[in-house]
């Protein structure tokens, strides 16, 4: 970071802990969305956002919004953030380092007396985390407009989701949907160990990996483990583990290129799972991602091949692969990635681009506007755990980054339009 | 079965359904030790004992035995039984078969006319199923002597085994122990698919397989499965799949020979098991069984090595495999087993020698007396399932066997002694 950069490292670590201290005691760190602990960090994040000098609302999709008008503000709005949800037992910097970077702008821009020409937005989305409710980005989905209307007669905790963003102050049934927002910016912990193993500063983001996730069955039959011949069974576990090995052969081939692919068997379930029993049954899920959406489709085509080809060799069925979820992959704006690679050179920020292999609401927000995201390094890629570790230095760099990408694009947006 | 057979079909199919119809009744078969149903099915095995001619009591161990005393009791006890306590959803054979067997052959004796030289018991062994309590096999250890006294406080269901075996009549801390029984003899269905398989109707148990069950704990890393490359993986899951296909591979090659080797990976637990996060860890449970202590022994080392090979190949860590139990082979006695030969001739049977992979209350009484059993053909191979089920004609041909191998023994064991 240049010595005179606007950007204070000490409010951003003081910012942060602030947050973190607001946890369930005694399952650190954990502040889920529709709990009075997320609450309680609302009120703590809108009075920041208000003594950064921004005007803050709920909007109808139940985000946090410090407002800050610009000169110009018929050009529309920047917008930047992300959000203070958590898992349970998540960490300190997921989400929250790129609140607090995105205030920590506008508070660099105040000490500054610089005000841009487009109205900028500070946005704490809600939920972006898996949910009580089961899914996630309820707030990016709500002001992208793509949130599926029946999420909201969802049901958790005796509430559904609609009564859930009341509580928070949104208004679920009015339409959340924004048109004025001309780009939109997030700084996050890279949750992988890339940057830190090329001992990089920050990653740019050239897209969100899609998301597929797959099932597969595999049905053995279940005989006596001591009386059924080595040759006359049919284990399913066995044919599961050569399925488990196609996948990560497959992956890796697709990983070896210079796009971003992964695949891994994240659930495993054996039945009847009896010591003197044959095994019967493994339904394996399988959590492929993909900055291609070529890499998808050959990686499930290859994959229900491979699967195919195992059941005839062992002589044990295996369903076809289904497809139980399927996000295509995201491209972030080329425009603003130039921005980004420039803001990178001139904070001094070593820096690559790389795809994002977890998702965001910035693949959301790219419905609607011209987006991107930027990644910090985070320790040996640790995240969703209380383990999760940045260092203040990395996240202050990456807020000068921000700082500089958004008085660029506030220039470049008026050539544009 | 000779035409002149005293083996009644209809009696032994009588037998067998109505102990069945003593089940519960929304869970066919079922009727575990130490419950009501299976005191209800021993009032009614008790009441078919006397009508053999036979005097019941309950041992110290908790057996129910019947006794016809022979000519020259001083010669000792001829004993023949199996168990009738089920599994939970248990089978109609799996055990009964035995007993009713042994009550046909004290009716055919009764028929022709016959009394022995040695007395003829006839026993229904205490809980040779896991039971509540968690153990197997508790009359056969307690009238071998082998029954860990431990094992008496054992608690389930509010009550000790102690207070069980006293419910069912047995005096837990007396001796238990016998001496005068010379010979036993079981008939069981063979819980595999080999007499079916080779068209034969009896098989001669060689031996009891030995049982061992060995932990191995795979130990990877649980990292964000869209993030962390995959290079930088340390996944749990294809570290065990690799190990679950080389204990399939070393037990094909220990199967290959004339003795009987399986081996199974029966249980298998993964966690965290969540879509989005690469495996951390797998347990797995291994069950092996081995005619031969040295396959056994040679199992055990190979998959040591295999496992230390995979894991330094993988780079994920595995612990050594833990012995978690290990019960040696018993071979059967080798005088009987050539007294059953010539019995399945007599009676016209098709017979093999083979091993029993699955535990028998034999192996237990063969601590105390020469024992043997046989096996008749099952269906596919089911047990331990509604599914299970041999037929009327194949159980009263093996009871012919029992009965011929008695008589042959009752000349033969007294020119031994």
């Amino acid at each position: 970071m240049t010595p005179n950069s606007p950007i204070r490292p000490d409010r951003i670590e003081a910012d942060i802990y602030a947050l973190a201290a607001i946890t369930e005691p005694d399952r650190p760190y954990t502040r889920r969305a529709f709990t009075p602990l997320f609450l309680e960090g609302r009120r703590w994040l809108e009075k920041a956002m208000q003594d950064a000098g921004a005007v803050t609302q709920i909007d109808a999709a139940g985000n946090l919004i410090g407002t800050i008008p610009g000169q110009r503000p018929e050009l529309g709005t920047i917008l930047l953030g992300s959000h203070s949800d958590t898992v349970p037992d998540g960490g300190r910097f997921d989400g929250v380092a790129g609140v607090i970077a995105a205030l920590e702008v506008a508070r660099a821009l105040r000490d500054q007396g610089a005000v841009l020409a487009h109205t900028l937005e500070i946005v704490d989305f809600l939920a972006e985390e898996v949910s009580i409710f089961g899914v996630s980005c309820i707030g990016s989905r709500g002001i992208s407009g793509t949130q599926p209307r029946e999420w909201l007669e969802r049901e958790a905790a005796g509430i559904t989701l609609e009564q859930g963003i009341v509580q928070v102050g949104g208004e679920p049934f009015k339409p959340a949907q924004r048109d004025d927002i001309k780009a939109f910016l997030e700084l996050h912990i890279e949750q992988g160990p890339v940057l830190q193993n090329e001992q990089l500063d920050v990653g740019v983001v050239t897209a969100i990996a899609g998301i597929t996730r797959i099932e597969i069955v595999v049905e053995g039959r279940a005989d006596h483990a001591g009386t059924t011949p080595m040759g006359s069974r049919k284990d399913a576990l066995t044919t599961a583990a050569w399925i488990a090995l196609g996948v990560e052969e497959l992956a890796k081939a697709l990983a070896s290129g210079e796009e971003h692919f992964a695949a891994t068997v994240g659930e495993f379930e054996m039945l009847p799972n009896a010591a003197n029993v044959v095994p019967a049954r493994v339904r394996m899920l399988i959590d492929a991602r993909a900055e291609l959406r070529d890499d998808m489709d050959r990686f499930i085509d290859e994959l229900a091949k491979g699967v195919a080809a195992i059941s005839e060799k062992t002589g044990v069925g295996a369903t076809e692969p289904r497809i139980i979820s399927d996000n295509p992959p995201t491209p972030c704006d080329a425009d603003v990635l130039d921005v980004l690679d420039a803001a990178c050179e001139s904070a001094g920020a070593r820096h690559r681009r790389m795809a994002s292999g977890a998702g965001h609401d910035t693949a959301w927000m790219a419905r609607i506007a011209k987006a991107a995201m930027i990644f910090v390094p985070c320790k040996d890629g640790r995240s969703h755990s209380p383990d999760e570790f940045a260092t203040v230095d990395d996240i202050a760099l990456g807020t000068a980054v921000l700082l500089d990408a958004v008085k660029a694009l506030d220039i470049k947006l008026q050539e544009t339009i």
